[in-house]
């Protein structure tokens, strides 16, 4: 299991590579499969989020799965109201707003209300020839939708929370937190090899907010993992200033995007981690050439580097040519064995 | 003008202040005169764009002007067709896809193009005590919206081109250079005392990227503007990972965002440049006492550099209360000055 060993920073025969959102749009068979259907409702049926678990490993002959589940699903689970709008994102029409809200986020019980999500897992623990990743949505960026109401560009309503009413904030994360860790561990009792944690929007913040408002939730949920082994991954989209306050936060691997050189990153991390990453999604779009000469350049700035998992800097864009991202996967494969 | 003096690294008795989209929602006298007109309405009429230019200087007491216009004027000016949607952004019904869209933009001829633009700055030349900032956006921000077709969160359209036919790329950006250079030393002619050009989403693009694709770019217009001796500011957000290169395109004052501390982009860009922000919007959403607070960092965070003109990260957030901004600007003025 080459993925679990580079997380794990053993040495490995060759490069593990998985994309993140490799279940998605890019994928014929994926769009043939979801139909017009909303992604919630996928994810309600078992056999149908397995199935759409396993095209991509079948496709492109990645190191790991990663479960077919979105971010919001256990706040869905114990009774938010929130809608996952196509192209938009998670949208809640009556946005958290004072103390009365946390009344909204009741502990969750994962046999009852994580059922399918657990089923799923299981299903797959029973098909799948490589390792499943289990995820969920990190405090902060949980709570950045349910206070804004949906998908931000600034966070404004959410800073605000923070600073003007750190005490609900604080309650507010640490029952986010207390859903995740709860989440997770489910998952990884059902069958899931490692975890990854997705702090999405975190790279918005600065060091000093981050450290105050956000790492001690987070923290809490990876350490709170600790007991069980299985590797911890944490991920959020340009936070290259915040890379070592993520892996002190309890992380085993820590995901990096396009902007920061492996390279770098690993001097920002001290050698504490491992990495994945990091080439930009958005290359994916150019021609096969391009993309493989960038490849080569991750595997370049990653060479040397104990523990390093191949990985896009952020999700597959829906326009990738599959092809593409297959091609990507052989390349790692081949190169970094030589 | 110690706004002009910190921007040459000069010794000023206090800190100068101001704030990227000083001229906007948040003030209410913007919105009693901006009505529910457009943007590129305003900006037709020199009389209105230079009130609208002067109401913050009056309001917040700030040390410099920002010209009332928009990015786009130029490329509406040589007749791209491109409107300017409420709470969206730069939007074209039909994006720059191949050799052909060149054609769509022949060089600019300022005192005719731009005409009601040049006349503002005159109106305000006479009219204000305070030095004004004229701008434009950089090629790459620029050519995002025309192949795009308006905002992107991932450039994919936008990565594809450069990647997948270069030379097209560089034409383009090439003739989105002219245009700014044009534009910018026209803008300094009519009385313009700094100019910023604004790569707000440069961050999206990886070091490798930005400099090939987009430095020589946007050097070209910083350079093309040395021999008019006004200060020279640029600015991107979310660009930490690319200050240096910011900074070597031509600058002599570099914009910060909130996520990397003053103390580190001067580390960052060697001491070669004058720096400006970075006060994080968002925080100005929250209690005044706590806006001081984080005022007061980024001060801290600066003392001892020489050349720091406050601002804040990125632009003001409509919902900003400008008594808030008032008073930064006053914190900002009495604590510097001791």
């Amino acid at each position: 299991m080459t993925f679990l060993a580079a997380c794990r920073r053993e040495p490995v025969k060759r490069t593990p590579v998985w994309f993140m959102r490799q279940a998605g749009r890019a994928l014929p068979e994926y769009r043939a499969l979801r139909g017009d259907g909303s992604i919630l409702e996928a994810i309600a049926s078992p056999e149908l989020a397995a199935e759409l678990t396993m095209q991509p490993v079948r496709r492109y002959g990645v190191d790991a799965a990663i479960l077919f589940s979105d971010i919001v699903v256990p706040l869905a689970a114990v009774g938010v109201e929130i809608e996952l709008e196509p192209g938009r994102g998670p949208v809640l029409a009556d946005p958290f707003r004072c103390e009365a809200d946390l009344d909204r986020l009741r502990p969750i019980e994962p046999e009852e209300d994580l059922a399918t999500m657990l089923e799923t897992i299981r299903i797959l623990t029973g098909e799948l020839e490589v390792p499943l990743i289990g995820f969920a949505g990190a405090p902060f960026t949980l709570a950045s939708y349910l206070v804004e109401g949906g998908p931000s560009r600034t966070f404004g309503r959410t800073h605000a929370l923070m600073h003007a009413e750190p005490k609900l904030w604080d309650e507010l994360v640490s029952r986010l937190a207390e859903l995740c860790l709860t989440s997770l561990r489910a998952q990884v009792e059902a069958g899931a090899a490692a975890i990854q944690l997705f702090d999405s929007w975190a790279g918005a913040l600065s060091r000093r907010e981050y450290r105050r408002f956000v790492q001690p939730a987070s923290r809490r949920i990876l350490e709170g993992l600790s007991d069980l082994g299985v590797p911890r991954i944490h991920f959020g989209v340009g936070t290259g200033e915040l890379l070592d306050l993520m892996a002190e936060a309890g992380a085993d691997v820590v995901g990096v995007d396009w902007r920061v050189s492996l390279f770098d990153a690993a001097a920002r991390t001290g050698g504490s981690v491992a990495l994945q990453g990091n080439l930009d999604p958005a290359i994916c779009l150019a021609p096969v050439e391009v993309v493989a000469e960038a490849a080569r350049e991750v595997l370049a700035d990653a060479s040397g580097l104990p523990g390093h998992v191949f990985n896009l800097g952020h999700g597959v864009l829906p326009e990738t040519d599959p092809g593409v991202l297959e091609a990507v996967v052989e390349l790692v494969h081949e190169e970094s064995a030589r």
